[in-house]
């Protein structure tokens, strides 16, 4: 029931898919740096404010967990399931406010048929968080793992 | 009064920092992976073993953000805090296991004077976490803006 997923057969160049959207909690916000990134910026206003970033900021960590549930729930799927080899890049333009929402557009740059393993090759995938003005938060280039469709082959 | 932080100043390549370490809790890996990474491999030990992982493996944004964890309780403290503008590299070399423990060996690869703000500077450091066996499971190259000591350019 659902798609199996898309093989690296189906991939090409210039696709682009969207993903929903998920609005960022300041609650969250503090949680999660409260466990991960411990920073001024990322626990709390008053103190954010006298910071690099004018004002409480999620993690840039938040920010890329954030955009993986929204990747994973995409129509991106390949088969297999969205694993990444690394990352190309990863940056974040503007800070990430609580409030914003964060739709993304990702586009296949690449896609490179197998060499040392047959039934798999990789697909190099931009991925752009937005904010609700359009803006670019975080620009991420993934290197990602798709099996192939045949996996007959010795 | 514990240290203020290093300065752009401070900083000279070849300086490498190590970290305390952590333990990669198995229920966390699925706890984080419900909110932010809804894929198998990292949701249950069963549904694990026929992916291309053959058992449970963390997020690799799970690691990411315990990686900044160590960062920001590392001795590598630049003044300001640990604000990354980019990523040149964040690769997952091996799965991170549940039980894993993950300490970090941090060196600094370039030292860049300020260009356009003549507050502030980036250092380039690469950060490894390794596991239990010495062996790499995360390699992340990234760029992170430092205050200089003189703030009275104009």
């Amino acid at each position: 029931m659902g798609i199996i997923g898309r093989f690296l057969e189906d991939f090409a160049v210039g696709q682009t898919f969207r993903s929903g959207r998920v609005r960022i909690d300041k609650e969250r916000i503090k949680t999660f740096a409260a466990e991960f990134d411990q920073q001024p910026f990322h626990l709390d206003e008053e103190a954010a404010r006298g910071t690099f970033f004018h004002g409480l900021a999620a993690s840039g960590w938040h920010t890329a967990a954030l955009t993986m549930r929204l990747l994973v729930e995409s129509d991106l799927k390949p088969a297999g399931g969205i694993v990444g080899v690394g990352f190309d890049e990863l940056r974040w333009p503007r800070p990430i406010r609580p409030g914003d929402e964060s739709p993304l557009e990702s586009e296949v740059l690449e896609v490179r048929p197998p060499k040392s393993r047959p039934q798999q090759g990789l697909i190099k995938v931009r991925t752009t968080a937005l904010n609700q003005n359009g803006e670019a938060v975080q620009v991420l280039v993934a290197n990602l793992m798709v099996p192939r469709r045949s996996n007959n082959t010795p």
